[in-house]
């Protein structure tokens, strides 16, 4: 991709200072702007690299003034920010826009394929499998019999979908991600050996919901492990079988979710965060990263940290008394001291 | 699959009350019924949901008495819930129940298929590896060069082996599992620089073993990293080289076992614990979720918890003060107060 | 492979001592030694085994004097685990030593292939790819447009490499990684739906690095995120966008370092830590396992333990004291009622 500072002012309804002529063809930070390369100045923390920067343009806001010499070419806009991430968006939509059904990929003969989809090549597309109009599936994904994926939904390289996994629309899944994979279920027997529990339930997810490397969500014993609208998990994620995530509600990585447990809407639940299985989580709940939830969180909105987690006010004081525990022990040992004296 | 009630009645030594021409499709839960559905009521606490349930016909117990009238088609049984359990199994003994050999797969001239194999689109199964009767090889799994898999294991989708991985007679290993990469052995150099330690061993999964999506095991520097029999991994566990976890032993998802620990026979290791390297653990000891354990745990049966992990009662009682060090502060600081009125 | 001992003992320089005819296979531990196994003793914990083992030859230090009788062939050493490390080496580059280009690889016609590459069954290089000379690319690998691959680089089965992605020499990609998705980057509107940010860096890999089993490292939003020479990162390692790790760092399994974080070189990091994003870790800098790094650590070769981590000296007091809880709370108990007395 090229374009001349020209072509993006227009796009942008920008206007030029300097050599509209100049092209570009790739965006960076200002701090590392390169020859080629379109930058943008909203923070005013930034404004010395302005000075300094190697990029070709730079978006700037339309009321910035120079307080010296500038040698790269601006562009004046509304909201350098906005406008910055309208060309973000765009250049990546450019890029990631495969098209086109590999000879290379094997296709039930019993799938349905959509309008403008990408199939990329070593994937594999189950019986019954129903794709919607511009997905994009990947090389070396696997879909699994009877799944369903919905319209403009992403799924990256070598992401795995077990039978009857339903997929919303505008959904993007990243590589090394496993959904519906049995759930972890096994009947311990007198001579200590574990039966394993059949999972004939399955894996749904919502629209607009983006899954990050390598997260795993198991399929429902019986029904569905429901992953909700506009839900975004990072990358290494496990949700166990029976789970229901509500809408919009963000996890970060390295986070799990035990068997059976409902989480709300809304909530933000920081990395490597442990939820024991079979309890409920309010709505807007936050969840600090390390902790570990062992009941049901009934207070909406509530803060929590530690494991096990308390309301994050209490558990930051008492982080402090245990960090003094030493002076603590002094102080005892000082009480001690005196009263043997007094004895 | 369509089955009519009388087909599953003669099956389970059931009897009909209702329609025994109704046929059914899938199973569910009694409140999530839908027509086509059979399910099962087996726990009091559900009794409300069968005078309601949309399910084509539910599994009851023989001595059930109904209080309302009830719409749907019941099946007396012994032990309803036995009786549902093993529907699920057939159910999904008939659902995964794929043949053949696909002529997408790469098999070598140099490995010996079994009996009624199936091996999927995209499978790599390399030189001199065994494959046993009625193994499943599902699509895109790796089988590095000389390695064996028992009778009836199944390997889902993308999978990887690496070489010389041995695995028992009827396991289950999901997508995503990594066996036998290299253990994480590095020489630091005078100059701060690793050189590598060559991995040369292997892994041995014994019989009956089930791994979970994205789990990785690593091959031993030298000998074998081996789960026992009848163990059982949930998702994303990791566990380091020249390890050893004993028989019937459950783990809990994004636990990690550090290189050369032994673990006992029958332990219970909950969710997100770590246990360091160079260390044993005796049998039918329990772990708590994120625990760390730092030293071996010669004690059979013990019951832990906390990092670093202490006895589970001991460790609560410790919680309850930990949560109280602000009370305990005030304490203190009012015995100092009343002491220096006293001075 | 099959040497005699002849051989093994010429190319090390060593002297043999009983039948240099005998031929061995592989390499084993001494205490795991068989027939047909070379084996080595180093540590003098292990000296017992020397007179039992079944190995058919043992490495041994040139002054190892034997107390008992020996039925295995030895071979005398300058230095018996140096000696025996070489062999492994060796071992290990003559099995990993595939070559040649898969009929069954999909390769662009715009990539561009290097000297003495393999190139795996159902492996994916996409346009305008530079593969180095001797670099291996197991099946159904991933890798994305525009990426670059140095020389003698090693990317094992099922790893993936978003486009832009570039690697260094001399490195090791185990199966399962995650190179370059997207970072985890939403905008919150009003409605507490989150907007993409677009993703558009890329992941840097620099000279010498290894990579452990599912490990994900997420593309830049802008920029590189980067992995600097030496670096040796384990299984289920997490790195968000735009990290940066320093020269020779290593890094244990499932830790996490959430975006934007700069870590130092010459750092050990142990299992299961999490460090916040947009900080700085000094060089030399050790952290112990499942410890929480909330802010940036300005002293270098700081050593630190805890969630929230502090001085491990510290941390280790402070742990003692909380261990001893219960008794302090009696201590406390018994000064409250002498004083009460006292009133």
């Amino acid at each position: 991709m090229k374009f001349t500072v020209q072509q993006i002012a227009e796009t942008l309804g920008g206007v030029i200072e300097g050599n509209p002529e100049i092209s570009v063809n790739t965006l960076s930070k200002i701090e590392e702007g390169t020859e080629g390369s379109l930058s943008f100045l909203a923070n005013k923390l930034y404004t010395p690299y302005i000075y300094t920067t190697l990029a070709s343009a730079v978006i700037v806001n339309k009321d910035f003034v120079a307080e010296q010499p500038i040698k790269t070419t601006l562009i004046r806009v509304e909201d350098a920010y906005s406008a910055f991430a309208k060309l973000l968006e765009f250049y990546n939509q450019v890029k990631l826009n495969k098209t086109g059904i590999s000879q290379l990929a094997f296709i039930s003969l019993y799938a349905e394929i959509g309008e403008n989809n990408y199939i990329g090549e070593f994937a594999f597309i189950g019986e019954n499998v129903k794709l919607g109009k511009n997905v994009k599936i990947y090389p070396q994904v696997y879909v699994g019999d009877n799944s369903v994926i919905g319209d403009n939904t992403t799924i990256f390289p070598g992401a795995k979908l077990y039978s009857d996994t339903i997929i919303g629309k505008n959904c993007i899944i990243h590589a090394g991600v496993v959904l519906g994979a049995d759930g972890f279920g096994f009947a311990p027997q007198a001579d200590n050996v574990y039966n394993k529990v059949a999972q004939i339930g399955n894996v749904i997810i919502e629209d607009n919901v983006e899954i990050g490397a390598n997260t795993s969500i198991d399929r429902a014993t019986l029904g569905s492990t429901i992953i909700k609208k506009g839900v975004k998990l990072d990358n290494q994620i496990q949700i166990g079988h029976n789970v229901v995530v509500g809408e919009n509600t963000v996890i970060v990585s390295q986070t799990g979710i035990a068997g059976s447990t409902k989480i709300g809407k809304n909530c933000m639940i920081a990395g490597q965060v442990g939820i024991v299985g079979h309890i409920s989580i309010a709505d807007n709940v936050k969840i600090g990263a390390q902790s570990g939830i062992n009941t049901s969180v009934k207070k909406e909105g509530a803060a929590l940290l530690g494991s096990p987690a308390h309301d994050v006010g209490e558990y930051r004081k008492t982080l402090v008394h245990f960090r003094n525990l030493s002076k603590l022990v002094a102080r005892i040992e000082e009480l001690e001291r005196k009263l043997k004296e007094k004895e």
